[in-house]
């Protein structure tokens, strides 16, 4: 089990709930993009957010647009510990730093020191692309060297006894990111924010996230999670709330279980499964609803599900855990079904 | 290591690639339909095809789709033991049955001896759906009942000498089906058949079949996958060959590495990203090609890519695996880009 750690007014590690964050892609220093931005991501599920500090003017911003939104902000630092200091003052309730190019111990230190003092939280978020060069020398490209370059930076952050913190070790390779993680978890209790850096586009991203933080998830591991998309932030969200509701570890809303169409299909079903899947955006209830090709098949292999609708040549069942509640006509398959979901709330 | 065994001209299992399938969701009974849809399957990488047989039309059918595809073609059967026999008859390479539905020790060894007979395979497809009552009973839906029916099952193909069997345990649950998949290698070296069933639309189910395929893959479990959706099959076939990219065990094409945008990015890196993913569809090699948005970080995070591109303010870099190549207008980034892969064709 992870330690706890606290981020704003969130516990991440532990029992915690894994939790879900995003990263801004507005101008930081355009603080009404990014507080919408932001304020949009949380509607949809956002309990972290991290913008990037590449200058004093989106540290300075930070000031600006904190009053305006409920989650923590954490601000993304590369390079310049200055900006880090400057970001908690400013009001971030943590920094990300990055071990491959903060600059040592000294630099370390002094956020350190700032972080403390103010009850700041920090991830390390090391990263393939950005190791120490003494590290790639040695190890190359491997879970070895990432969990090193963490492992060094942590000795940094206990010497001082500085103990608020969370870890990331990601590479844009799914397996080598799946390895570090496990190796990291034999060497130290941090909570960890996991990811898969640089992933892609929508749908190959999408796929390479599911993949990793699926497959750490599955294993325990993982306080925090981040998918990264070439995408806007707001299909980040919907992918970590998939990912999560799929890993069986949290849910939000409505899960919809429906089958593949095959040569028994009698229904136009992916229309159908569309449709329910839209209109149960609204429904906050956390149930399964079951959508289903086959009146003969699908009650009993659905019958795990709160509700469902079986269709075939016209006509459909509608189903309450199993048990067949009613038959009606094809095209008032689905109001029937809200009305039965909607019943019940 | 799992045994290898022979479905049509492919072998599946040992050290074979893993191999890629879907089904069709076209009427079987409508030849001109079906081949249309496994045609276009074949095309995008679908290296084995089921379709469904609900009754003697359909396994007639079978005789007239198989002269004009190239892949092996499995009979989905549910219920009706003689409808396996006919599907084989007709030219099958392998039919699925159900250990739920398909009647007992009697009727499995029917199938087999014109399986064994004319060297066609069987997969027993255990589905958590349709589970023995007695099974169901003593164990509920677990993944001891999961793999007590196929072990039942498999103990039928033994005592006959049938050994050209794969078996699939599917669940809706992703947790279910992982622990399904993992307990069942521990009692049998049996090819296997890994799925997610019933996952849902486009997006969820893809997620699900990531999470659960990917854990199970990651694991070195897995010798065929089929990700199964409420969608055209063609989907299935993009998000099977997604998977096996992302855990690393199979590559087709180009594979597309680009960052989440940021605060920093200061080109439209989303627009960018999908336009070098939509033009790589015609690059036939493996290679990974980098999208980054940010010329100070881009080259060095990216240095495993075999070709990039970072963009920023106007001006772009091209790089060959890490290696700055030159400095162009960010207009010509992209034909720049493809100019480079395509001359080391």
């Amino acid at each position: 089990m992870s330690k706890v750690i606290q981020v704003g007014n969130i516990s991440i590690g532990g029992n915690n709930p894994i939790r879900v964050q995003s990263m801004c892609n507005t101008n930081t220093r355009d603080v009404v993009s990014t507080v919408a931005q932001i304020k949009r991501l949380e509607a949809l599920g956002c309990e972290i957010i991290r913008v990037a500090v590449p200058d004093s003017v989106a540290a300075e911003a930070i000031s600006s647009i904190i009053p305006q939104i409920t989650i923590p902000l954490i601000a993304d630092i590369h390079f310049d510990y200055k900006l880090a200091i400057e970001a908690m003052q400013n009001g971030a309730a943590a920094v990300r730093i990055n071990p491959g190019n903060i600059g040592g111990r000294e630099n370390t230190c002094k956020v350190l020191e700032v972080a403390a003092d103010m009850g700041r939280a920090v991830r390390v978020g090391v990263n393939s692309g950005s190791l120490e060069r003494d590290l790639l020398s040695a190890h190359g490209v491997t879970a070895e060297a990432l969990v090193k370059s963490a492992l060094r930076q942590l000795e940094i952050l206990e010497s001082v006894n500085f103990s608020n913190y969370k870890v990331s070790i990601k590479a844009s390779s799914v397996p080598l990111t799946v390895e570090a993680y496990k190796l990291f978890t034999k060497h130290s209790d941090a909570p960890l924010h996991v990811g898969v850096t640089e992933a892609g586009t929508k749908r190959m991203g999408t796929i390479k996230s599911a993949v990793g933080i699926g497959a750490l998830l599955l294993q325990g591991i993982g306080d925090t999670i981040r998918v990264s998309l070439t995408a806007e932030p707001e299909e980040e969200i919907h992918a970590a709330w998939g990912i999560l509701t799929a890993a069986g570890v949290r849910k939000r809303g409505v899960e919809i279980i429906s089958c593949p169409t095959c040569g028994r299909t009698e229904i136009d079903l992916i229309a159908l499964a569309e449709r329910v899947e839209a209109l149960c955006d609204t429904v906050h209830r956390e149930i399964t609803v079951a959508v289903m090709g086959c009146v003969v098949n699908g009650p009993g292999e659905a019958k795990e599900a709160d509700y469902g609708v079986a269709g075939g040549r016209g006509v459909g069942l509608l189903f309450r855990k199993g048990e067949i509640v009613k038959k009606v006509n094809e095209n008032e398959l689905l109001s029937e079904l809200m009305k039965m979901i909607n019943a019940d709330q």
